[in-house]
């Protein structure tokens, strides 16, 4: 896939480049646009007091003129779906985004925002209403009169309820992947410590320490179980005074990798905005795949089979097999291909 | 159950009270006896060098001359395994520990010690197999020849593996509750973050706060997750300046009552001791019966049935469903009853 610059976007609110690039191989040849911008946006936030204004950073990539779908991840994704030749992004999703992908370029538009945050509200808290509210307002600004999909995971899973409960006209069908019309409470706990611990190393000037302890703690509760068993069965070595044992250093490594990317406020507001969220499944009509995993013990797969049951609209739920826990979303991108594509087809 | 004061122990190692009482309710009235003590005992433990004298808290409580059992529970249980009259002592087993009770106390004596640490062994850490040895060498102080059985939850457990494979003759029954040959992976990732936030918080000066935030991880690993499910349902509530969740003031009075009774380096060692025990099931030949809960994810199921395949002697696995995760140990006393009864027997 070769991005070649062509065109400047012309609006104002749009600060990155926008590209038209022809697609070699595909066949029609579709018209490719990569654009990358912030439009300053209007929002009345759930924990606010009236309107507000604020900067959305999104990302738009696809054929010209395609629908346009929709693709949130979890509180630590960003509007980098996929990869761009040329740029310096990985994309978070790029197995099932792109050109000949599951979400497929050529024949659509793939749409995202990176997460607001209180900080850019003036809100103490925020709401994944408040992220739904500024993708409908997004769609606006960007004419497009609706979303073909909207195909979130985790926390994206959660703002794409609340989008298709607040604005059910904006968008054709959902695609919701390992999240819920609420949190588990057992989630809910395992976040409140993290949370916590993030607030301690706040307290004691350890923030670095703290914030990385709490995504080591994070990370227990991505994985799977057996995905553990198998990889850090082996024996603890002693060094620097004490026993090491391998998942520890493991978790010691991921710890440190996020703070080098992650801001604490900005994880306690998104951490604590998938706990608060709380969406009535019944005002809900929109046509719903809910996609879930068994190993995943973060969102339970009791709790999509009652969302499923309480949707007003059509829902199906695909069960995907995996060892990789709520993680598999990111994992297991030849077990969701087929359901991504007849899910948007 | 009444016990009276009848005679103080000749031992002079032994510090506290001894009583005799008569049972009076059971046929044939048996003499029970009721001695709480500390002997100085020599011990080579795993991590040091040679011959250690450490001071051993016990309790030895029941028929006089009957067959003694063995009873440890978890890293944060006692020597007081039972409710004594008289006593500020509420037993954390005291529903299946008593006169008529499942292990009862009119045809038995059971024996259970404070665990060691390795501040009283001038060691860096403890293993599993110093606590066995612990015991082995306190039943030849006591004159007992050998266990009638060890009846060991969690770490409990582990502690009675060491004790069979390294002391078989000293030991007739093994009956082990949610506790196995190693720890899983998964659960050794969050005790290690327990660890790294108790260390964290005693190299700012927040100790307490740091335990009792270590304790609230520790409580989501121990309580299943449909129980947490059905308890902390409720809507948030905002105060202090922020949304406090239901599950987590509950965590928050877990976290205080623990800091109460417990010690911040108490803690990381018999944390540790769990993710150091290993033993090899294929060098127990004591005849066992473990009791495993489909909801421990700390101890997952099928951790106890790859231990029973591997044990050398005669093993059966008695699986309770039970909503309390690995806790069931302690909140399933009517289910535990009649199985412990049956292994006994």
């Amino acid at each position: 896939m070769t991005f070649l610059p062509e065109a400047r976007c012309s609006d104002p609110g749009c600060t990155d480049a926008t590209r038209a690039v022809p697609a070699p191989f595909a066949e029609p040849r579709a018209r490719l646009t990569a654009q990358r911008g912030t439009r300053r946006l209007q929002l009345s936030p759930k924990y606010g007091n009236g309107l507000r204004e604020v900067d959305v950073s999104y990302a738009w990539h696809g054929a010209a003129g395609a629908p346009t779908v929709i693709v949130q991840g979890g509180i630590s994704a960003d509007r980098d779906v996929t990869a761009l030749a040329g740029e310096a992004v990985s994309g978070w999703w790029h197995e099932l985004v792109g050109e000949g992908a599951a979400i497929d370029l050529r024949h659509c538009r793939v749409l995202a925002i990176d997460w607001l945050t209180p900080a850019q509200l003036g809100t103490g808290s925020i709401s994944s209403e408040d992220q739904a509210d500024a993708l409908v307002v997004l769609l606006a600004e960007l004419r497009i009169t609706r979303a073909y999909a909207f195909v979130g995971s985790s926390y994206g899973a959660m703002v794409g309820l609340a989008f298709a409960s607040r604005h059910p006209l904006q968008v054709e069908r959902l695609v919701l992947l390992a999240g819920a019309h609420r949190a588990h409470p057992l989630s809910t706990a395992q976040r409140s410590v993290q949370r916590g611990i993030v607030r301690l190393g706040q307290a004691s000037g350890n923030v670095d320490e703290a914030l990385a302890l709490s995504r080591q703690l994070a990370i227990t509760t991505y994985r799977g179980s057996a995905e553990f068993g198998r990889r850090f069965a082996g024996a603890p070595e002693f060094r620097e005074d004490r026993f090491h044992f391998p998942v520890e250093d493991y978790l010691v490594h991921q710890g440190r990798r996020f703070v080098e990317r992650f801001d604490a406020d900005r994880f306690l507001a998104l951490s604590e905005s998938i706990d608060l969220h709380d969406v009535a499944p019944e005002q809900v009509p929109t046509p719903t795949t809910l996609i879930g995993f068994p190993s995943d013990r973060l969102v339970p797969l009791a709790d999509l089979c009652e969302l499923q049951r309480r949707l007003r609209g059509p829902a199906t739920l695909e069960v995907v097999e995996s060892p990789y826990g709520h993680d598999a979303f990111l994992k297991e991108p030849e077990q969701l291909a087929p359901l991504l594509r007849e899910a948007l087809a």
